[in-house]
């Protein structure tokens, strides 16, 4: 593997020392930006801009374009691999995801295929493959997926929930079923993953976007058990190289020791956990990765470069940081504000590095 | 102030020793309860409910003559304060609160009035008097407000939200006029809780709903500062008895040590906090309330009781707890399923208790 031209975002995700902050932003080839929406508009529907390598290779790279970005991220959605197992996925305009065939009971989960990527989601690796030679290795290239658990409350509950009254449901009254569906789908998450590496991605990051719905046992054994199972069959040595490894559980940070014992290499996040504080758990054992409030993107870009030095300055210095929201860029920012939080980490993130930087980073 | 019969509440609350653990609900006077439905729709009107005294009362009862609970609590809104501030609050059926005279500028902030609640807000203390009548002091009446931090995101959103995005703003570039607002609100929930108390309620709790949206710099600034000046101004001090006070932040399990040296007697927790682990943080400085998951009461009884246990064995014995759902009760829970977490309570926690229990209260 060739490393990009510019690599800090995998230096500070392997705490190796960096010149700057890197910063990439969640959902940053998305609807914020108008070149997105005319790319989405032409393709007809969302999916199939995540089933058409040009169009998924056109608008990952569409934001790296516009920003200086320190990393691209593959163009997809957590669901691909729910809908491979046959859910039939189905995007309702203002209502988000919704599956026609949900699981409903044991059986569905015992008939559920565990898919192979090359032949059942190609698209996925030839976006990859696509996107990198566009790239040219200007950044690196980032895969995801969904976690086990997060891709479970879609597929239990059918789409999005507020309550995910069905499969708690599940968990409290079937555990074992449950933990089936698990099962299966950290196969499939490691496979899928897996095969976005061998495509040639550069780092990768597990979504576990509603494991903090859970109380803290559950999330252990329901979400993090698995996210830690993945993790180990992951094939992150490349050589003398790896391939970094990043986890975020949006309301997590009360789990922050758990999570940086399960084998990433680092921790995504969310806006509500101090930085500082988070750094001060985590010891040396991952480096950080996130967490300006999206919202704090509406104010001004005056206010937004206090904001970034504000999370910047929690952090305190030294690698291990890589900067990011605290969640996915919220749809009707202003470009121009995006363009304000990326220049202020480049003008501001140098003075939190150099000899202490180095030092830290032993 | 002569005690209630059943006064294992206010002794947890204060860490006393108790021969069990006593319990009480969220909601407990809500739309689960086919006779609060009954009484509901005889009203006309959700306001009606609590602007009536005599309606109040009766729904503040229903739950402590149906099921075995150690406290009630008055049949109120976290809303009746900037209804009384004039802002014109509405109940649109479904769809929640709505104010039609929302905050929008730093002149709205400073002509809004602080109630008098004895004569702006007359329903409360005579509902507080009318129910401790009708309780005969069986057992200890909770009064609350919500936390200035949650009346104002209602204020200014003009109801309820998702991202939080006009509060948010104001807080990013005008904080100066915020904590303005927060000023007058924490001056008008200490009034009204002074209220309270004077009228008779025997423990007051702070509901701060939504200061778990906040990073943690802003939720000490914006949430828990205000929450810390009402407490300080409470008229807890009744000759030789004490008023217990409660603090919760859905959503603050991070914050539990700052929350902890707040001058609150119990920290309510949401069911996402690990109740062991959360004592170990706060030590012996205040005591708990909560913390099952809501949904779990969509489970069997069996599982109902498996969790309540769940939930004893975490805190680990002793007092200083006081049983509850982690987030208000939903209303499709079955009644016959509250009944069954509450006798769960009765049944396993004295075996918490007895000579630990003496013990560690000191």
């Amino acid at each position: 593997m060739k490393s990009s031209a510019n690599d800090c975002f995998i230096r500070a995700l392997l705490r190796k020392p960096v010149e700057r902050t890197p910063v990439w932003i969640m959902r940053q080839a998305g609807r914020y930006l108008p070149e997105y929406r005319r790319v989405r508009e032409q393709a007809g529907s969302f999916m199939k801009l995540c089933t058409t390598p040009e169009l998924a290779c056109e608008v990952t790279l569409q934001p790296v374009e516009r920003y200086r970005l320190d990393a691209a991220i593959l163009f997809s959605d957590i669901l691909t691999i729910p809908h491979a197992m046959g859910l039939g996925l189905e995007f309702v305009e203002g209502e988000g995801p919704h599956f026609s065939r949900p699981i409903r009971s044991a059986a569905d989960i015992r008939h559920l295929p565990v898919p192979d990527p090359e032949i059942e989601l190609p698209y996925v690796p030839e976006s990859v493959r696509l996107i990198q030679r566009a790239l040219q290795r200007k950044v690196p290239l980032i895969g995801f997926s969904g976690s086990p658990w997060t891709l479970a409350t879609y597929m239990v509950e059918g789409g999005g929930s507020r309550e995910f009254r069905k499969i708690k449901q599940l968990m409290y009254e079937q555990p074992q079923w449950l933990h089936q569906l698990l099962i299966k789908l950290a196969d499939a998450v490691t496979c899928y993953l897996n095969a976005q590496i061998a495509a040639g991605v550069d780092a990768v990051m597990l979504f576990d976007t509603w494991g903090g719905v859970l109380a803290t046992e559950e999330y252990e054994q329901f979400s993090l058990h698995y996210a830690t199972q993945i993790v180990e069959k992951l094939h992150t040595r490349i050589g003398s190289s790896k391939i970094p490894t990043i986890l975020f559980t949006k309301g997590g940070g009360q789990w922050l020791q758990a999570m940086s014992r399960s084998g990433y290499d680092a921790l995504g996040l969310d806006w509500t956990t101090h930085m500082g504080r988070a750094r001060s758990r985590v010891g040396d054992k991952v480096a950080l990765q996130g967490n300006l409030d999206p919202v704090a993107l509406y104010a001004s870009p005056e206010t937004i470069r206090s904001q970034v030095n504000n999370v910047l300055r929690q952090f305190g210095g030294g690698t291990g940081h890589v900067f990011n929201l605290g969640h996915g860029v919220l749809p009707d920012t202003d470009p121009a504000h995006v363009g304000a939080m990326i220049e202020a980490v480049h003008e501001l993130s140098p003075a939190c590095h150099g000899a202490a930087g180095i030092e830290s980073a032993g």
